[in-house]
């Protein structure tokens, strides 16, 4: 027996970049957060504290900041890949690399070329993977925060010793959507695809009738393969953010769906994959990511 | 010497309130997190642990659902002056309430009329106080967050053996406004009153040549009394969210103002108070309220 | 009518300090958040952005850096009266300073001289206020969380048309403390104080047999100033951490108070504040300090 | 080409749950947060909404509060494995489970047998799998923040042209341990044997001198592995919580490593897993786990 290094990786989390670019009077803000994570021939930092082959975590962040002043940032995925291959490019003990980027939504306040107003909380995200010279992209969004008002039942579950829950064909239905969508094929025209995955995403969520969250993904899911070739499979996390109609009867009233307590715990979590069966391998782009 | 019972209130904090009202197939959504706090006679429950005058905070959050139901919700306040009379009515001990409304934004998912995405973490607030037959609103905005990248400079600060700090003709200003506005006088359109405010603080953020961040702070204050006769005072409370202009001269790089570190802490904080100088007497308006 | 400028006040906000006293192999940490704020003659940076008045806020954190140098941090109410004196008596504008320290927790790794975990999340606080050549004190500790599983009763309150809560005699109580005392007099042992109060607050929330928490609350509060003529008042704010006995009948189990679901919104807020009747004048002890 | 379900689960996340067991006069609590997740023939409710083999996630926290009351709750992995068991064993369509648990700390308040103080927020975890008649225990502890002020140095490095970081033969070492470990064999005294890990990873941080963080995160898995044969692997997730030496030359101090900045972001992050060679099969045991 031996006790031995198993996987590992190190880097930079959470690089608060933003950037201007004035094109004169109006100025275009990009807000980003960005962590990087490099692997390779790493045992001897780990094994005798030799450090001659780690890239260090602040070198990193130079890095990211340095990026993006030498050409523009350009789309996330972009902008990470150039990251991830630098690394694996001048690093010769690096052979592998993530990039995790959050970009941070901001509206212009109207009649001001140069001032805004920080928009929802939700995020566009890419996590970008490469390995020697081969590189993934499964991009995302999170904190997509929705909700239905009608359209939503849940029966028909097994009833054993402890179920208690009433059936109900109306409820209300709402998430925070975590999805990450691996790309495949090469020429991926990155804003456009997202700009076009999120509407399928919410669409799906509003006109899926709803016999159950789980329903609700995958028919997410499925919109997404369906219209958009250059994908290859969608991953979705959604906890079901409860809201349970108040029991008003105590005090004569009858609700009739319209008064609801917005719990936050507990909560369920639906978690599940959507898939083509012939799907590109999808190697190293699922490295250490959620699984769901 | 005697020990006695000071100033003191109780209550039920972060009612989560979400209510749904359908016009045939098109749906409204109001999401609301509701406190409400009495004051009055209540020496006894501290004192010996008589309860006889404690409506309990159990029951004030069972009124803010039924008060939901038995009437429209309406204008938050509106709902917080319903609900912090009702108790002062009722209840022969409680001389005083204070209603606190946080109101959560939504939009609609386009071409669904019951489907809706979170918007921006900004509230639309109020905080009502009730005391016996008088009543006062303070309402506001909270994480309403802005930037701008140009029109901004700090200089001419003294400069004391501990000061280091650059002047600059030319930074990004960015803070997350907490403003609360004391309203006078009566029949207060509240919809169209919190919609003119908002838009004049963001026009003054915007539109102000700031060499402080002070300025900035009072020209918002200032841009609410002008123009907004209901209005007595404005409190702001202005992180300075800052963004470093990260050195890029190890690089060979020259940072013209493009590349930013955006620091979380420390950071400046701002706080301060615009008023009419005849202004109405604020009575119990702001008791307990932040002092900015 | 004119537009005037009310009460402010600028600072840095959240100053991490983290200082190593070596005696040996034996070290000693410090981890404190600072913040400072200043008062006085600062019309001009509002109305005009004249900032010649202004020590910056970058000035204020080097302060706070370069004092825990220039001599022992010591107990954070002397740091905080030698930052807030300092500022008051170099700056010919500022008139007033308060100081706000939170000193976090950390416990030695056995038989190890330099290295630490960290402690409870709960932090010794003051609040250090200088007007001109006075100077108060208030401190207190926060996120101090207590629960006891007996001896903690609720009945006896009102029941109107809104009321479902039922009366018992046996629940658990639980909460977080926010508790600030003002400190009167001179002299006082910081360090000892603290800890008498903290053990007072402990035992008076262990021992007193509760039949609300606002009866706890004053105990607790009563305790201090029994035991410790130094403290001429003290406030408390108490979340009621609801613990709701979870109904097991459904599956044929009697739950005697033994299965509790722990909830986290909405809570009861308990908030009040016992003093001395002769209590010195509070002064500007607690200018723009929550009121609980 | 056909769009298809791949892996998912669903369940019920952060059940809170406190328990408390008397022995006369003296009470014991238990305060935990508890998430189940269900696994197998799922494909109908995805696909068509049928959900006649989906038990509720309400049902599913049912459980999980029945199940503290019929039997006491004993060491966390025990409750898991019985709550994981039992949804497969009664479920025909579940064929794996996943049951998460954190185990809050509590400490008493002296001299009181039912009144206790919160501990620090570090957190006992087990993740224990269940699939089909088999099941795999990886237990661990979060949140558990250390510290040291000697015996770190960082050098060694590569310099690139991104590269600015000196080196450093003295610097504070801090982080917040994430650690899983993943049990083999039978009969582990799970309460013997986290205490023991923990104090072997707080050991091994305080006492490795450290040449990079990496090395300090290798020597605790060794560490562990080295003295507890019942653990087959260690998995670690160590941010670098930098704490910057300030430079305070420019007013004329020297800070010989006494006063330091506490940063917030970006932080370094160190992910890694220690092994042995011949550990028994990992099977489902890391499914849908954080890798690190």
């Amino acid at each position: 027996m031996a006790i031995v290094l198993g996987p590992n990786q190190y880097g930079k989390a959470e690089v608060r970049l933003v950037t201007v670019t004035r094109d004169g009077p109006v100025h275009t803000i990009r807000d980003l957060t960005v962590g990087t994570s490099l692997r390779g021939d790493l045992a001897d930092t780990h094994l005798t504290g030799d450090n001659s082959k780690v890239l260090a975590t602040d070198t990193q962040k130079n890095t990211v900041y340095a990026f993006a002043k030498q050409a523009p940032v350009g789309e996330v995925e972009d902008f990470a890949l150039r990251l991830g291959r630098h690394f694996v490019a001048t690093q010769e003990a690096i052979t592998g690399a993530r990039v995790l980027i959050d970009e941070h939504a901001w509206e212009r306040i109207e009649g001001n070329g140069h001032s805004f107003v920080r928009g929802s909380d939700e995020k566009r995200t890419t996590a970008v993977t490469v390995d020697g010279d081969r590189a993934w992209v499964v991009s995302g969004v999170r904190d997509l925060v929705v909700l239905k008002s009608a359209g939503s039942e849940f029966h028909g579950f097994p009833r054993d010793e402890y179920t208690t829950l009433a059936e109900t064909d109306d409820r209300i239905l709402a998430t925070s959507v975590t999805a990450r969508w691996r790309y495949q094929g090469d020429g991926v025209g990155w804003a456009e695809s997202f700009t076009a995955i999120r509407g399928l995403l919410l669409t799906a969520f509003a006109d899926t009738h709803s016999l159950s969250l789980q329903q609700t993904l995958y028919a997410m899911g499925e919109a997404v393969l369906r219209e958009r070739p250059e994908v290859a499979e969608v991953r979705l996390s959604m906890p079901n953010k409860h809201h349970f109609a108040v029991d008003l009867s105590p005090f004569g009233l009858q609700n009739d769906n319209e008064v609801f307590f917005a719990a936050d715990r507990p909560y369920g979590l639906i978690e599940g994959s959507v898939l083509r069966d012939d799907a590109e391998d999808p190697g190293s782009a699922w490295y250490a990511l959620p699984a769901f």
